[in-house]
């Protein structure tokens, strides 16, 4: 059993593959974001750690999901939209994510976000929204300027 | 119900307390730690994140249980045991708690150690070793070494 996954340096862990985020379909609703699991309780109600790393300007994924997230960034700054709230992202912050609020991380500008996220190790696929949720969101004029939805939704 | 636990600076978070480790009973099994919670889900099966410092020199209980941990140092440096493996802790490293095995962090001489510990909210209360249990553990040169057991046991 693995006790000790040995950070390296750079945001690297001593046998972790760096994955990207999601596969790309050729219609992503996701841009320069790469993934990294770097514990994964292997029972019922497991506990799952993974690295998400955004580069300066990308953002995951708009979306919502039965599951939570717990995500707490340990590299670089950016910004998050959760639930109906956009909040600037520092180190060290802790972000909540309910269940089935939608939700966006995006990075700064000018650096990366790279951020640990704390889920249960079973959980459900993500949904994307619609055109009309998305119209439905940009109903507010910040929640509007922030969110970057996939550019053509079924 | 809060989405954003903000950083503020030095290990410290908007709104979250800072406690001992546990109530101290006279016959303390840990030395210098300190807990706070930064974040705990109010569901079936919810996660929880807190933050444990352990100053420089100190050490929390050598204890085990039933539920188990995902720990990742945020500050400082230092060592733990867990299961049968001494081993250094490095800023970022992740570390599995199995379900009881023993374990016990430490600080180095010269820095605290702080780490963020991932757990399921509901949980078992931790069990310390008998002083027959200890005089197996200390069968293990290395391990008789490293850990601190309370003075005196029942």
């Amino acid at each position: 059993m693995i006790i000790l996954t040995k950070y390296l340096e750079n945001f690297d862990w001593e046998g972790i593959e760096l994955h990207p985020y999601k596969d790309n379909d050729g219609n992503p609703s996701f841009k320069d974001v790469t993934r990294q699991t770097i514990f994964k309780e292997d029972k019922v109600n497991g506990l799952e750690v993974r690295y998400f790393e955004i580069a300066a300007s990308g953002h995951t994924s708009l979306e919502k999901h039965e599951h939570t997230h717990i995500v707490v960034p340990i590299r670089g700054s950016g910004s998050c939209f959760v639930g109906n709230t956009v909040t600037e992202l520092r180190l060290h912050d802790c972000v909540y994510v309910p269940s089935w609020s939608w939700h966006q991380f995006r990075a700064s500008e000018s650096e990366p976000l790279g951020f640990l996220c704390l889920v249960n190790a079973e959980r459900d696929r993500p949904t994307l929204p619609t055109a009309h949720e998305v119209k439905e969101l940009q109903q507010d004029s910040e929640i509007a300027r922030f969110i970057r939805p996939r550019l053509i939704n079924p």
